[in-house]
């Protein structure tokens, strides 16, 4: 069981337990995207085709950043605003495609790119799936 | 000239220069309120009613995550995606109007709730006005 | 294999591969850590006896935030500062003693206090490894 | 007064008034730091000679990491463990030492690089001051 699960289910809250699977990937996958994001955009900055990867370090930096706020939010259990909770999935989802379409473009050339768009798209189902049971 | 402005005013990019107040507001605004939002939290946490403000602990650190990540997106001015600025810009308005809401609750009680609540209406008025010009 | 791994895999740096392991593993403990932290302090926050556990929910949300930025800072493998990467493996290891400490007390009543005190335990010691290699 | 200050000002703890301003300064110089540093890194992003400003890109990713943290932990004035407080201060003023160095390379060539190390030296000395102080 990892850390993530262990902690969800020692929560004191008890509500929300039908959800509990679909929260603990999307925290998961948030957690997953924004490393995978942060690393990426470091790995264009040591490639020597750097210049044709500005887009790609700018959308890695943005998805991280949206990933990690998410990733936060969505572990927390007690109380919340579900009209918050439900914006940030949006934003969340959004940023995840917009990385996923730049990092695909890239993906045939460089294997971090590859790698950080299934990361994307992963955290980006995670993202609906969960928004559709709110 | 505040640091942001100078940074901004230094880009290379000189794009959006007619809308470089609203930017600049919008970034000013998001770092008060994450950091308006981090300090309520933990003042709450120093209070002796502190049972009756588990819900503004939950919502103010909520909007300081998605705030600190919307004023970093906003930061950003080298390319970037219109769709996942706007999406981010539409969960940063709706955390700060939760969090406003929670704290406004409190704000005769808690001198630090109304400070806050008064820094998140600044910041969601902010983002809903650059999201008018996108 | 992880995101993390394939992620550092397919990054262009070559040198620094002897280490590989120890970087991954302090990575890993790092998120994992981070995560937890902001999910204990939210528990504690559920918790009937809250006003007993606010020293605890600060020292949480402390380590939560050094957590996050090691992470970040360690997944990047494109130049950086040595001086630098090994003060912040530093504040991370005192962060993470300094909230499994405060866990450790709550361990036998709180199950999340108790995974949270060795996700800490964990990410301190992998703090201290890598930095023994630097 | 800004938001910062009205927030000190409210915190129901009153111990360390004496250290108020140092305290004040040193949370605001971080959040400008983070902040320049965030836009320095987009701003290298956006230049011709990208290829000779890697370095600065990652040095400033980094420090925006840590500012952010160290502005985060400075801001929470219930409880809280000076150990944790002196590392963090520690790595703080190192990582904008380090990016200092880096930026002044690139100053007389880059508006971006000169205001960002003036803010990174500003938080330096703050994270010092207040160190002294502990």
């Amino acid at each position: 069981m990892s850390v993530a699960e262990q902690m969800l289910r020692s929560h004191p809250d008890e509500r929300d337990e039908a959800n509990r699977d679909r929260v603990l990937e999307c925290v998961e996958a948030c957690l997953a995207c924004a490393q995978a994001c942060t690393a990426c955009a470091d790995a264009c900055l040591g490639e020597e085709e750097l210049d044709r990867l500005r887009e790609c370090v700018r959308t890695d930096l943005d998805c991280a950043d949206q990933c990690a706020a998410t990733g936060r939010i969505l572990t927390r259990r007690t109380g919340g605003d579900t009209r918050l909770v439900r914006a940030v999935l949006e934003a969340c989802a959004q940023a995840c495609a917009s990385c996923a379409e730049e990092c695909e473009r890239h993906a045939s050339h460089h294997e971090h790119c590859r790698v950080c768009a299934q990361a994307c798209r992963r955290c980006e189902r995670a993202c609906r799936e969960l928004l559709a049971t709110l």
